[in-house]
């Protein structure tokens, strides 16, 4: 296991996609860099106002604690309150142009540290692990994307435990069958190369993980997700997950391209503010990376730059029959394989 | 214990409040029924463009349910899992002059009906209750505002328990002390005829309760929030629940009244959108009501009126120094006691 290659990885990746970025909008980022008391810190590069990005911010991150909060680790709560060290890079993109659809793109790399001697001996005497309640709320998504085997087995009281997560996701306003199936294709081939059932795997964690049950309504035509994976040892794990985040700008760029300077109205405008509060309820509700942001003392401002810049919310509002408002609802937001003829 | 006698009594105050907030707007609210699949319903009064109120909602709600998800009660976790009747009366004002503050109150009834005979009997063979890790995230809020002793003792499991729960609270984008302390001596007067501890007790409760951990922000000037409440028995409860609720519109209406015709810029509108941000995250992230109702299947457009029409999120924001948007963080986000003079 080699932490310093990690992070060198997704520093890099960071400066590849903000100047990829650059190029598209014309204008460029804000790199602001902060440190976080409890350790470690991080560089957030923040776009505002851009010509094609109307907020859009690319978050690199390394931070470590006394507490992993159970958050962090979906399907292992007895992980919770180990001193843990992670990394990861984390972007949102929220174009102007509402036929423009946002993407989301996460990777990261948890350690969770063996607990110590005493800690160990307090344990096994039966004292309470008492999780707080507000940080375990998410421990019941279960290990998305995880194998059944893993590194967690036998030697789990004495060795660190590792593993990486992340993916990609697509979020249109108004949706275009052409980009949901480039988006899946570009993640599927990024995928291929270690084994066909890990796009059709992670597909599914995707699906699964960004749906708003309170809407019955997924968040958006999806993309892949993963967490809790170390099933191909540390350096063919970290390969996947160098997949994931090199496959990001091919996935996503040539839909941003062709859909930038589509020619819009006031009311496609108005569609895509009101859409935009189900991101704001998907990530304050039920997002794992922000709840483990805020709980571990992270950044706030770098955390919710995921939010979009202006969202509107109106009472039981449905889209006219046969609007393309309402093909978002009736095409895009529903189960779907994107690839099933491809 | 007279559940009829509290519905009733809610519905009078959805009616008072609603035609009061009408002849202020000149604009009428929709009325919207509801039933809920799972047992119950409510009835929506919402008035969106007002002249006034930029999004209104005035909700009463009377639901029931198989199982009472942790978070209605706040400091009994051993109650979560039994059935359940409850009904209240919820309302959020955005009013869209930035001089005139949010508002929201809120006025509920809980009853915990006894386990049946076999979930005792599977109870005392030791089956593990499973709570909902997303259910049980509020529960550290601690029983807030009800005093040591409740009915919840040896009676516990072969009696129904009860609880009155409520409070009001002001948001303003910029502050009049004159308008906050109006706000809270209307509180304090109102708890006066019970006992002059319930007013420091319950402003205390607020001022925790509505609180952005991640700002370290309180949402506004506070109010008078309290939970679990029943010390009282039943028909001195229900009196405290009803001073609240009927004090309402005196504490919020000449507060309205006075600044809904100030004059205003685009800026003021903007910082007024941005600071409706943090109204979102309160409620996404921390209320107990917003989270009670997604998680008892509520519905989710009467439970989602508390957010605002329009919202802005801006990276790393600031207000320049001596700005009247500075003196809202410096002189009215804090703890302050209104009414040491009065």
């Amino acid at each position: 296991m080699n932490f310093n290659a990690v992070t060198d990885y997704l520093q890099g990746l960071q400066n590849r996609i903000v100047e990829a970025l650059e190029l598209v909008d014309g204008k460029n980022f804000m790199h602001d860099s902060w440190q976080r008391p409890e350790g470690g810190g991080g560089a957030s590069c923040v776009l505002e106002e851009g010509n094609v990005l109307e907020r859009g911010g690319v978050n690199f991150s390394h931070v470590m604690g006394d507490k992993l909060p159970p958050s962090a680790s979906a399907g292992r709560p007895e992980l919770a309150g180990r001193s843990f060290e992670a990394t990861g890079l984390s972007l949102v993109l929220h174009p102007r142009n509402p036929y423009a659809p946002t993407a989301h793109m996460n990777v990261r790399f948890f350690v969770a540290h063996p607990p110590k001697k005493q800690e160990l001996s307090a344990k096994y005497q039966g004292a309470s692990q008492g999780a707080d309640d507000a940080a375990t709320r998410h421990t019941i998504e279960g290990r998305c994307g995880a194998a059944e085997e893993s590194n967690a087995g036998a030697a789990l009281e004495t060795q660190p435990i590792w593993w990486f997560g992340g993916g990609m996701d697509l979020t249109p306003y108004y949706g275009f069958e052409e980009d949901a199936v480039h988006f899946h294709r570009t993640c599927r081939d990024a995928l291929a190369a270690f084994d066909d059932s890990l796009y059709p795997r992670f597909k599914k964690c995707c699906d699964e993980y960004f749906y708003l049950k309170h809407r019955k309504e997924p968040r958006g035509v999806g993309g892949i997700f993963f967490d809790d994976f170390n099933e191909l040892g540390f350096e063919q794990s970290f390969a996947v997950m160098r997949a994931v985040g090199d496959a990001f700008l091919n996935a996503y760029l040539p839909i941003l391209q062709r859909r930038k300077d589509t020619p819009y109205s006031e009311y496609e405008r108005d569609f895509q503010a009101y859409r935009r509060g189900r991101y704001v309820e998907f990530n304050l509700v039920y997002d794992r990376g922000t709840l483990f942001g805020l709980q571990s003392g992270g950044r706030t401002e770098s955390i919710l730059m995921s939010l979009p810049p202006i969202v509107k919310w109106r009472y039981d509002w449905k889209p006219a029959t046969g609007s393309p408002e309402a093909k978002l609802y009736s095409d895009f937001l529903i189960d779907r394989d994107w690839l099933s003829n491809l």
